[in-house]
């Protein structure tokens, strides 16, 4: 019998790892009805994996959206909020998100404000929402064109993460979440730095403790400080050259994932970090290099800089024209509200394009 | 120079009575930016007047929606998260809600999800919202025509309620904050009903004192019971016959307002209370002339009974088939879950219809 992590903060039930499922599926029936919001490809590859593992579950209605980021729309929400009704969910039912990044932050506020608020459980299906977006309490849709627009901190009541989901999962998606996993390490996690060593994601064998550890970091940090007020900022490290990159790439034909962008923003933020923290230019080398096993060089040039400058200063993390930066201070530990110079970000990524050496 | 009541429980301000606008002015100044939500009512009867008596105060952009219950939409919540997009709003802007409980209600669930919150305070100019609906954080919209099918309990960072603006009130609005207050007389504030004493609301020529008394109640119960797990509970009383008497007119083509509602739904249920709770059938009566004084009786009759029972099934205070009320056990003192049986429902229904005396 697998043993998962288990972590009862009051608020939050965490059952992480191997035999998560199993192990919690008493909660389930803590609930007078239970509702499962999810994607087709989770329906497809993922719900009856899941209702094998809880075999006592019986679920009164399933809730689909289609797969991808355009599902967080108003239009969507209103689909789950209308079939809450129509299936008859009342503020004592639990509606279970079973699916990525997607399903857990449109479920989480459409179950945060049905009937003024009704429990949820995360059961994340992929890499990246496991270690990262199904915790933390962060929900929301996107609204005219801008991520997140309309949303809600609050907490589901529990997050079930089973590395079994994982099996289904295109390389796409492992190398999206291996970026975050790779932030983790870097931000606060010195110990898993070591763990997952010089390989690339494909490389990597064994999950399970990976996922734990990567789980726990981020739990840590959202524990406390759920609002942002402070030291959850250093999970922005990487994000803020990293979302400039993503939304150019969103503009033209051929969108990157998250995680491409996130690692290639990495690289410039470790440059920076170098430049203005007290990181050092060999950590730098061996972040690039760690990073370029598992992520290839994207195609920005010199020209598309100017671009970037103004995609950053759109950002939401930016106040009154001043860029604020989480960085490292060493390997496994982050600083945030750092101000960096526009031209530093500038050479950061021309540190990226040229594929130089810190020096 | 007027002092009004200032009550601060560390996560909201209370500024209430006459003056406190200007008593609570330098609250705005905390904000790098201002934006007020009204509707036509309010602009045309209300700005002028908290403009004028909020001087230094800098409006950055003004939300309108149309007067009445029908603007707690989603379409209208689409709209104004679009204004507040449109108009740059941050999360460390401030809405300000100037209006009745419609302002209020919807204007708190959109400040309460706009980035995953920001603040908004509550500038009520009803009798009604100034008593009742601004304290409390119930905020929300219909949906699927069910009241408040979506929304949030969310605390707005101050209420400030200035007794100015009742004197752009129309005669029904007056009525229709009367049922509250005498509500909340009857379940925890018995020197208010000596206050009241036996007049109309068109006899009372002091409200200043009133409107404090009885917001000060209604703050005394939410802020010990927000999610309405116990006590609040008994602001339900004159509730559940009431909402069903509601919805049986808003079906037919002579709506009544929700405080008429309230006053045949309090006749009733202080009739059932007379007979599963200790209240004494003088107090019944002393209850039934004072409401009869400001509220015509409505045109109910026997054949209406199964309707209206059949409506109360559908209340979202009912569970299990069962109907717990919230009940006087004396004047001045209530009690909330008492079950009682659908055939003394009806015959409360009936007193009413009747006008019958109580013994």
């Amino acid at each position: 019998m697998n043993s998962p992590f288990v972590l009862d903060t009051k608020t939050i039930q965490y059952y992480i790892g191997n035999g998560a499922l199993e192990k919690s599926a008493k909660l389930f029936s803590d609930y007078s009805s239970v509702y499962v919001l999810m994607d087709e490809n989770v329906e497809k590859y993922c719900l009856d994996l899941f209702l094998k593992s809880v075999p006592g579950l019986k679920v009164r209605g399933f809730i689909k959206i289609p797969a991808g980021e355009s599902s967080k729309s108003i239009e969507h929400a209103v689909h789950i909020w209308q079939s809450l009704t129509n299936l008859g969910a009342g503020r004592d039912s639990l509606l279970i998100n079973l699916g990525g990044g997607v399903v857990s932050d449109i479920g989480g506020f459409c179950a945060g404000t049905y009937k003024r608020g009704m429990p949820f459980i995360n059961v994340p299906t992929t890499l990246l929402s496991q270690i990262d977006a199904a915790i933390g309490g962060k929900t929301g849709i996107d609204f005219d064109s801008l991520k997140n627009q309309v949303g809600l901190f609050i907490d589901s009541k529990a997050v079930i993460t089973d590395p079994v989901f994982l099996k289904t999962l295109k390389p796409e998606y492992w190398q999206s979440g291996f970026a975050e996993v790779t932030k983790h390490a870097l931000i606060m996690d010195r110990e898993l730095w070591k763990i997952l060593g010089h390989r690339s994601y494909k490389e990597v064998e064994e999950w399970n403790d990976i996922i734990i550890r990567s789980a726990k970091d981020k739990i840590d940090i959202v524990r406390y400080d759920k609002g942002e007020r402070n030291v959850r900022k250093i999970l922005n490290f990487g994000h803020t050259v990293g979302h400039a990159i993503e939304s150019h790439f969103l503009k033209s034909d051929k969108p990157i994932t998250h995680g491409q962008a996130v690692a290639a923003g990495m690289i410039c933020e470790a440059w920076i970090s170098a430049h203005i923290e007290q990181l050092e230019c060999n950590n730098v080398g061996e972040i690039t290099e760690r990073i370029d096993l598992s992520f290839q060089r994207l195609n920005i040039s010199e020209k598309d800089i100017p671009e970037l400058m103004q995609l950053m200063r759109q950002d939401k993390k930016i106040r009154n024209g001043e860029f604020k930066f989480s960085l490292l201070r060493r390997l496994g530990k982050a600083v945030h509200d750092v101000v960096v110079e526009p031209e530093l970000i500038e050479d950061s990524i021309r540190f990226y394009i040229n594929n130089k050496k810190c020096e």
